[in-house]
């Protein structure tokens, strides 16, 4: 890790700025698929498909019984720890339904908004080399909790057995389908792939270029989404070891990972750079951990408010606050996707089994993001109605604003109905 | 209008199918914008203004002096109606405040979600003919009411004396500055102008382009615009002469507007295109209205539920619920931004004076997206803290996760933590 020893604003700025994301290639190639399947529809799907997946079967869609055979291919330990991070990512979104509102504005004048759950939602699981069982959990849990009516769910050719069982716990349609391809898909829909009302999910580079070129045409999405990051805040009560195992456990993800630890402790950064360099040589993939400390960051600060304030700049997606008293600090976490506090509340429990959801903004967007929440599979509606009595408290004040905008028929349609009372 | 007398499916849809907006040249354009404004920062700004709308001033930003002074030259009765809409605006969307969420998941697991207000918003207010004082308050009340500690507002030059007097009501930070470059300039930031984390408001072709492009950049906004859309459902109870005029409301706004009518009676449906033809005539406007109407479509249906279908598959920004009863239907509406219920609740009293946002979503994106709430103005922070009986109990089941994963670094870090109990 690099390390700053009580810098300036500016050279702290400079040390955590994200590398930049702009690929021309990338881009155009995203933008022909997105064209090739929004006119070419299933036939372009397959060669798509068959060209960028080696696809060879006939039919996207995975069938109830085949996903249900791979129940017999999955330890009964593996069924339980989904199963027990299943009840919590439940209950935890199932409090979150919100209640409708409704209020009489003016004596007359009834307004409300409801929450509705969106109707057909898509759900992109990546595939390569690690099955995301828990992104399966993550987004069709609280998908269901909401209410949405229907699931697709989209995932490259060939799921193992542990991603099959995972998704026969949903009643979705799945489809054996990737990339930017799975993505505008379910954006347009074809003959065999449902057109859906918002697209969620992670994937590699191509997959979230399609989901922010279709945000511009006005798709819906869970938000935009970058690799991956941690920042921990420890005080020094913080202990080295586990300090550095969250650091690894966010390095491990990818060499772009971006993992920063912030201390007022210079005893506690120097002893957690020795952890980390012993902790990392026994991981299986420490290849990629060590690429990504290369690029990380440890800070030295005078003390826990400049911590805060450098992190609620940084709006990092995780922040762990690894302090004797993490309460004090909490009030004062401005920007931030979900929030880790204390010792014993490593940043995996958040990924997997707490409860919360682990879908969260990155490069910044906690600034303006929220995270994956019940909130996210749904919509308001907002309604009034006016008697008489209430259109004629309103008549006179929506008439003269409509007219100070010269819109003269938005007055009129007040004043026809007033002439009738 | 286009009339349909009971319609199949396919003629119904293809009647109601919006013009695609493709426009390479504008795009371009708008790119070009977008790249100046970020590289060029001010300089270009003003370059920018001067060529595109004719600023001939060396400083955007508008004193809260020149604001107040604007106060003298707006009739009293003008500042009462801005009065009693803010009012209401205010009380409905207070009413939306969200609650904190905490739940103990397990036993010494406690998880927990903040809504906290963004820090920075953005506001873009339309200039043109047609000051738009309601859209200021539709933007500036929320943000206020959600707690945002920044409002940046931007709008073309020369703001008249009423924009100016309705600007000066909130403690807002107001530049002079219109267009592309203006969206551009609030989501980066230029030396005068602040960076903001979210960006609101509607706008002509550039405006709209510019926060497409700009979301695709990862920029939040609040929903895609598109012209704007009234469908009323009419039975037989309705008033021909309120539901033309509705009609015309809407048709006043823009020959793209989307204007659609669907009632169960046929001669309602005469008696409607009769008063339309009526009251088009006398409107300042007629021009643009009658241009419309040429485009929108009525449509004769058998029953209100097949009016509905129809309805929820459009998923119009407004839905006019002209009946007897509009409380039954109440329920089946499914997609769609703001209702209007019952013979006395004309849009108007949503676009100004109800309470309820007038920000709306359109082109069908009702089935994705929501109107403007207090919500749109807060973002959710998660929260979860482990005692290390709660650790203890998560620990098998996310070590289990993390492995089958692939990610060992992340079931390490659980168990470095259990190695010390």
């Amino acid at each position: 890790m690099k390390t700053l020893k009580y810098p300036t604003k500016e050279q702290t700025a400079k040390a955590l700025e994200r590398p930049m994301q702009d690929n021309e290639v990338l881009r155009n190639r995203v933008k022909e698929i997105i064209s090739q399947v929004r006119t070419g529809g299933d036939p372009s799907l397959l060669k798509l498909s068959r060209e960028l997946d080696g696809f060879s079967g006939e039919r996207f869609e995975i069938s109830p019984s085949e996903m249900k055979a791979a129940a017999g291919l999955v330890s009964q330990d593996l069924k339980d720890a989904i199963d027990l991070a299943r009840q919590n990512i439940e209950r935890f979104h199932a409090v979150q339904r919100p209640e409708d509102i409704s209020l009489v504005t003016q004596p007359g004048v009834y307004c409300s908004m409801q929450f509705k759950p969106l109707q057909k939602v898509g759900l992109y699981i990546p595939g390569g080399t690690a099955p995301l069982l828990s992104t399966v959990l993550m987004l069709a849990v609280p998908a269901l909790v909401a209410g949405c009516s229907e699931l697709v769910i989209c995932t490259p050719p060939e799921p193992g057995p542990e991603l099959l069982y995972t998704l026969s716990l949903f009643n979705a349609r799945v489809f054996r389908l990737g990339g930017a391809q799975a993505i505008a898909a379910m954006a347009f829909g074809t003959d065999t792939i449902p057109r859906v009302d918002k697209i969620f999910g992670p994937g590699n580079r191509y997959v979230t270029e399609a989901k922010m070129q279709l945000s511009a045409m006005g798709i819906a999405i869970d938000m935009p989404a970058g690799p991956s990051e941690v920042l921990v805040i420890a005080d020094a009560t913080a202990n080295p070891a586990f300090v550095a195992a969250d650091l690894l456990s966010q390095a491990e993800h990818g060499a772009d990972s971006q993992v920063v630890l912030i201390t007022d402790s210079e005893k506690m950064l120097e002893a957690t750079l020795k952890e980390l360099e012993e902790q990392v040589s026994t991981l299986p993939r420490h290849d990629i951990a060590l690429q990504c400390l290369e690029n990380s960051t440890a800070i030295l600060v005078k003390d826990l408010s400049e911590a805060m304030e450098i992190s609620n700049d940084y709006a990092p997606e995780h922040l762990i606050l690894a302090l004797e008293n993490p309460a004090a600090t909490k009030a004062k976490v401005e920007n931030a996707g979900s929030v880790f506090m204390g010792h014993y509340t490593p940043e995996s429990l958040g990924d997997y089994s707490s409860g919360t959801n682990h879908t969260l903004p990155t490069a910044g967007a906690a600034r303006s993001w929220s995270g994956v929440s019940l909130l996210s599979f749904m919509k308001t509606i907002t309604f009034q109605e006016a008697t008489p009595e209430g259109l004629d408290r309103l008549a006179n004040a929506t008439t003269i604003l409509a007219r100070a905008e010269g819109l003269e028929a938005h007055a009129r349609a007040i004043e026809v109905r007033k002439s009738q009372f």
